[in-house]
C-alpha cells in the first residue's frame, strides 16, 4: 500500500511535470497543499467521479487558481473523466487543462478560479446555497440536502478585500459546513509576504465569528486530518484551517521561495525534486498502487447510491417537495412559470401605470415571485432603494434558512460573488440589487458570471444622472455601454411596467448567462403597443411609435429616455416630420436577431437617425449614421435635481428634435 | 461661552435643515458625529480655514461622504470660504455644497467621498505620502514635513472589502500618524446592522496591527477628547477609535432607526429636535457665540506661521531641499525634466530595440526616474511581471520611509485609491501596476481619479490575449474600451519604446487627470520614424507609415497590434494597394486635436479604413466606415500560447488584408 506522502507526491509530480512540459504554470501551491488535498480528498470529501452532476456532492472550490494543476491532479487521479492526455496538453487550446481551473471545462470543477478571493467568494454562496436549499426541502427525518463545501485559498485570496466581505458575512450567518483551508506559505509573487501582510489571520477570522484551526502542519498528514475533523465537528460556525505549508514542498532548492511560484522549475530541479522526493517514475507515469490509493469511483458509487436511497424515501413521505427539489436541480423553471409571466406582461400593458422602473420592478417580483420558488435574492444594503423585497421575502439570518432574502451589507463585490457561487450551486435563481454605478465595484464578478455563463440576475437601480442629488460620485456615465462591453452578459434597460417584465422574463428564462436590469430612481411614463409589440419585447428592440406616414427619420431610446424620445417624435409630427421610435431595451438581444427583423426596425434606407441615452452614446455608434446622431452624456454629472441635471447636461426632447432636423436637413 | 455640545448642536441644525430644505440628503451621520467632529476640530486639527492648501496641514476626510452636511457645517462655522448662503443652496447646481463631498468644489474638502470605503484608503494614501516626504525631506531639528491624518468612517465604510485591504497594508506600514474614527451606530440603510455586520471590530484591527481605543461614547467629549489624546499619542501603528454613537442624535423619535439615514427629518421631527436640544435658533441662523466658539481662523494662521518659521530655518540649513520641497508642493515638475523626457525619447526612437512594451516601460522608468524624485511606484504583488521597479527603487517598509516603492499586495482596489490619496496629498507623482484584466478589481477608483482629475498612473502589462496560458480569466477583451469610456482619463498603449516613453511623459506632464497604459507580456518590433512622426505621437494617432502613392486604405492600430497593422500594409503594398497606417497609443488625445489634424491624419476621402486591435473593437467604431472595418475580439479568450490565441480568434495579419481589400472592392 502507498503511504500518504506517495500518494501526495503523485501530485507533485504531475504538477511540475505538467507545468514543465508546458513551459508555463505554477508549480509551488500544487506541491505545497499535495499533502493537505491528499487528506481531504481520500479521507473526506464526498463525490462520486462517475457524475460530477451529483446534486448532493461536497463541493470543492480551488480559490487559488493558479494552482489547478493541484485540481486536475486530483480529479485525474480520483477517477474523473480527465485523463493522462489531457494533463500532458495543460494550458493548451482546449485540452480540458486550462490555466486556470474553467468550470464547464473540466468535470469537476465546480467555478473558474484565478481572479484572487472570488472562489473563496462562490464557496459562501454554495454553503449558502446549501443553507437555504436544505432549509427550503428538508424535513424531520428526511436531510436530503446535506453536503459541505471545502474551499483552499492562499494569502492572495485574504489579501483581496472580497475575502473581507464574504467571510464577515459568512460569519454572521454561521454557515457551519463551510471550512476553508489557508495555504500560509508566506509567499507571493513579489516576495515573503511580511513586507505586505502581516495579519493576525486566526485572530482576524475569530473576529469574523468563525471557528479557527490554527497553525497546522500541512505538510503532516495526521495533523491535517485531526484539524479536519475538529473543523467538521464544529457545526454552528464557518471554520478556517490555518496551514503552514512550504511552497514548492520537494522542490529541494527552489521550495519556500517566490521562484517556484509561477514558473516551471527546470529540467534539474525537477530531477533532484524526484531524488528528494524518492519518486523514481518517468514524467506522467503514475504507478498502479498510486491509483489505487486515490481510486474514489466505488466509495462516491455507494455515497451517491445511499443518498438516492434517502431520496427515494423523501420522494415517497414528500412527493411534491421531492419533485420540486429534482425539478429545480436539473435547472428547469416550473412547468407553468411562462404562462404566468406572459400572463403578467398582458396585464402590465393593460394596467398602463407610471411608475419608476424600479418599483415596477419590484412588482414583477411581486409577479413571477409566487410561481418561481427558487428566485432568492439580496441587495447590497439598498434593499428599499433597489426594490428588490417582494411580498413573500423571508429574511436569512443565522437562525433562519428557511429564506429567500440576503441582506448582503454594503458588499457589492462580494454579493455578485457570492450570487454566481449559488447559481453555481443549483437549485436557487438568485439575483442581488444595487446602484448602477457601484456595479463598477462588483465589476470582475460580473465578468465572471458571463465567463462561466451562469445565471446570475443583477438589479441595477438609480440607473442616470435621473437619480439627482447624490451627484457624480453616485450618477452612471459609462456604466451603461461599460456593462454592454461584457461578452455574454445581456443587459435590459426597460421604459416601463411591461419592458421590466419582459426582462425578467427574459432574465429567468436564460440559462447560459447573466442579465442586468438597469432602472431607473423616477417616474417614467407607461407606453401604449399593441399585442405584436408587446411580443417584440423580446427581442431587444421593436418599433413603438409609427408615423401615419413612410418615417423619415428614426429615433432609438432605451429605459427612461424613451418618453423623451417619444416627446420629440410628436414635437418634429407637429413640424411635419414622420419619425419612428424604437425602443431598444436589450441591445444584445436586439443584434442577436436575424438580419430582416432588424432591418424591418432600422430600415437602411432610413439614414436620419438619432440615439438617446442618458449614458455615454458609445453603445449606439454602430445603430446611427454619424457621431451627431448620438444624443447623451460626454462628461460626469453634478448634484442637482433630476430634472436640472438632465437640462444642465442637454439630455432633452429639444435637443433630440434638433439633431433630427438637423440629420433631415443634412 | 457655549458649551460643547452648543457647538455641537450648530452642526446638527444646520444639517438637519440643510437637508430640509434641499428635500434631500443624510442627516443621521451629521447629527450622530456632530460630538465626535466638535472635539476634532477644535482641540486637535491642526489646519488654517484662510489657506486649505498649506502643505503641513492635518488631512481630514470624511469616508461616509453622504454625511457630507457634517464637513460643510464644520468648513463653514471654523471659517472655511464657505457661506451661509451655499449651506442653503445644498445640493443645488454649482452650489458648492454637493450631494457628497467633492474635492474642487468645496475649499477644505480634501477628497471625493460616498463611494464607500474609498476615503479610508485615501486617507491611507495620504497618511503614506506623509510618511514618505516625511522620510525624504525631514533632518534632524528639521520637522518640515509632520502632520497627521483623520478619517470618518461608518459601519458602509468597514464592510466594504477596499477597508481590509487598506487598513492590512496600513498596519504592516505602521502608518502611525494615520486616526480612523469608527461611527459605529448600529444602523445602516438595510436597517439594524446585526443581521449583517457582526464583526468584532476591534479584535479586526488589532489583528492589523492597529492600536485600537474601543467602546468611547461619541457623544461624551471628554471621553472622544480622551481617546484621540490616547491615540495621537501611539505613533507606531496606525489607531482606530470605535465611537458608539446614536444616528440621528437630537431628533428624539427618529434617531437610532435607518429612517434617518437618508431622507429629511420632516417639519415635525426637525421642530421636537430643536426643542430637544433647546437649539432655539431659526434655520440657518447661528448666533455669534457659537461662530467664536468655532472659528480656527486665529490658531490657523498661527499655526501656518509658525510652520513657516520652521520652514525658513530648514531652507537656510537645506537650501536645495527645501527648493524641492515646496516645487513638489506646488505640483511642478523639475526644470529640466521635459528635455530629460525628449532626449531620452529620440535615443529610444535611434535605439530600434524590440522588446515588450512592459519592459520599454521599466526602461522609461530608468530613464525619467533619476529626474523626478517624487515618483513613488508600486504593484499589487506582480512588481516582476509589471516591471514596476526601477534601479534607484527604495521599497517601503514599517522601518524605512525614504522610500519611493511600495509592494502594495494583492489589492488592486486599495492600492489604486491610495495612489488617488498619495496624488491628493501632493508632492508625489504616483503609479501603480497590475494585470491590465485586474483594473476590474479597481474601476471605481480609476473613476474616482479621473472625476477628482488627480494625477494617478497606472500601469497595467499583460494587456491581451497575448499573455497566452493564463486563459480567459487573465485576458482582457473589453478592458481596454471600458477604460476608455471613463471620462477623463486618458488611456494610452503604445507599440514600442518610443510610444512608450512619449506616454510616460504625457502622463507625468498631465495636470489635470490620470493616465492608464496598457502594455503587452509579449516582445513587440520596434517602428522607424521620422523626427515630426516622433513629435506626434503625443497627439495620441499619427500617420506611423505612409505608401509611396496616394494611400488607398488606412489600417489604423494601437500597442501589439501595430506591427500586424504593419505587416498587413506590406502584404497589400505587394499585392498593388497603397495602405497608409495609422498608429494610435492614445484614441482620447487624438480626439482632442484640431479637426485639421484628424483630417490629415484620416482623411474623409479615404473611407476604405481597417482598425484592428486585440480587444472588443467598440472604441473604433466612430473612426472606420462600417463595421467590417473592425478586426477585434468578440468573445473571451482562451488558455493557450499566445500565438496560438491570436490565431484561433482570426486575428492575424491576414484578417486585416482581407478586410482591407473587401472594403477596397466594396
Amino acid at each position: 500500500m502507498s503511504t500518504r506522502r506517495q500518494l501526495a507526491n503523485a501530485i507533485r509530480a504531475l504538477s511540475m511535470d505538467a507545468v514543465q512540459q508546458a513551459n508555463s504554470g505554477h508549480p509551488g501551491a500544487p506541491m505545497g497543499m499535495a499533502d493537505i488535498a491528499e487528506v481531504l480528498w481520500n479521507d473526506f470529501l464526498v463525490h462520486n467521479p462517475a457524475n460530477p452532476q451529483w446534486p448532493n456532492r461536497d463541493r470543492f472550490v480551488l480559490s487559488n487558481g493558479h494552482g489547478s494543476m493541484l485540481i486536475y491532479s486530483l480529479l485525474h487521479l480520483s477517477g474523473y473523466d480527465l485523463s493522462l492526455q489531457a494533463l500532458k496538453d495543460f494550458r493548451q487550446l482546449h485540452s480540458g487543462t486550462p490555466g486556470h481551473p474553467e468550470v464547464g471545462d473540466t468535470p469537476g470543477v465546480e467555478t473558474t478560479t484565478g481572479p484572487l478571493g472570488q472562489g473563496l467568494a462562490n464557496a459562501v454562496g454554495m454553503a449558502l446555497a446549501e443553507r437555504l436549499l436544505a432549509g427550503q426541502f428538508n424535513r424531520p427525518g428526511h436531510s436530503v440536502v446535506d453536503h459541505r463545501t471545502y474551499c483552499f485559498l492562499g494569502d492572495g485570496c485574504l489579501m483581496e478585500g472580497i475575502s473581507h466581505e464574504v467571510c464577515s458575512l459568512a460569519g454572521t450567518l454561521k454557515l457551519g459546513k463551510l471550512i476553508g483551508i489557508y495555504d500560509d506559505n508566506g509567499i507571493s509573487i513579489d516576495g515573503k509576504v511580511s513586507g505586505w501582510f502581516t495579519d493576525d489571520t486566526p485572530a482576524r477570522f475569530q473576529a469574523y465569528g468563525w471557528h479557527v484551526v490554527a497553525n497546522v502542519d500541512g505538510h503532516d498528514a495526521e495533523a491535517v486530518r485531526a484539524a479536519l475533523e475538529e473543523a467538521r465537528a464544529v457545526t454552528d460556525r464557518p471554520s478556517l484551517i490555518c496551514t503552514k505549508t512550504t511552497i514548492g514542498f520537494g522542490a529541494p532548492n527552489a521550495c519556500g521561495t517566490h521562484g517556484v511560484h509561477g514558473a516551471p522549475l527546470g529540467a534539474e530541479e525537477i530531477q533532484a525534486t524526484r531524488e528528494f522526493l524518492g519518486w523514481d517514475h518517468a514524467p506522467f507515469q503514475i504507478p498502479h498502487a498510486i491509483y489505487e490509493g486515490w481510486d474514489a469511483r466505488a466509495s462516491g458509487a455507494a455515497a451517491e447510491a445511499e443518498w438516492r436511497e434517502r431520496l427515494a424515501a423523501y420522494r415517497t413521505a414528500h412527493p411534491e417537495l421531492a419533485a420540486d427539489l429534482e425539478r429545480r436541480m436539473a435547472g428547469e423553471l416550473p412547468a407553468h412559470f411562462a404562462e404566468h409571466a406572459e400572463a403578467f406582461i398582458k396585464q402590465a400593458q393593460a394596467s398602463a401605470k407610471d411608475d419608476a422602473s424600479r418599483k415596477h420592478s419590484q412588482a414583477v417580483l411581486n409577479g413571477f415571485g409566487p410561481h418561481l420558488p427558487e428566485l432568492v435574492g439580496g441587495s447590497a444594503d439598498l434593499t428599499g432603494s433597489n426594490n428588490t423585497w417582494w411580498d413573500s421575502c423571508r429574511m436569512v439570518t443565522a437562525d433562519e434558512a428557511d429564506a429567500n432574502y440576503v441582506s448582503y451589507g454594503v458588499r457589492e463585490f462580494g454579493m455578485t460573488a457570492i450570487t454566481n457561487g449559488m447559481a453555481l450551486h443549483g437549485g436557487l435563481v438568485p439575483y442581488a440589487g444595487t446602484f448602477l454605478v457601484f456595479s463598477d465595484y462588483a465589476r470582475n464578478a460580473v465578468r465572471m458570471a458571463a465567463l462561466m455563463g451562469v445565471r446570475s440576475i443583477l438589479v441595477y437601480t438609480h440607473d442616470s444622472i435621473g437619480l439627482g442629488e447624490d451627484g457624480p460620485t453616485h450618477q452612471p456615465i459609462e456604466q451603461l455601454p461599460s456593462l454592454r462591453l461584457i461578452p455574454n452578459l445581456d443587459v435590459w434597460r426597460p421604459c416601463d411596467l411591461t419592458e421590466t417584465a419582459v426582462a425578467w422574463q427574459a432574465a429567468i428564462e436564460r440559462t447560459d448567462g447573466p442579465s442586468a436590469m438597469a432602472l431607473s430612481r423616477q417616474k417614467l411614463p407607461h407606453q401604449p403597443r399593441q399585442d405584436d409589440q408587446v411580443s417584440d419585447i423580446r427581442r431587444g428592440g421593436y418599433v413603438l411609435r409609427e408615423p401615419a406616414n413612410e418615417p423619415a427619420a428614426i429615433v432609438m431610446a432605451s429605459g427612461s429616455e424613451v418618453g423623451l424620445a417619444v416627446e420629440a417624435a410628436e414635437a418634429l409630427e407637429a413640424k411635419g416630420h414622420a419619425v419612428r421610435v424604437v425602443s431598444m431595451p436589450c441591445l444584445e438581444r436586439f443584434m442577436a436577431q436575424p438580419a430582416d427583423y432588424r432591418e424591418s426596425v432600422l430600415p437602411a434606407s432610413v439614414r436620419s437617425r438619432v440615439a438617446v441615452e442618458a449614458a455615454a452614446p458609445d453603445s449606439w455608434r454602430g445603430l446611427v449614421s454619424s457621431d451627431a446622431g448620438l444624443v447623451g452624456l460626454s462628461g460626469f454629472g453634478a448634484s442637482a435635481p433630476g430634472d436640472t441635471v438632465y437640462e444642465w447636461m442637454g439630455l432633452t426632447a429639444a435637443a433630440v428634435v434638433t439633431a433630427v432636423e438637423s440629420q433631415l436637413a443634412g
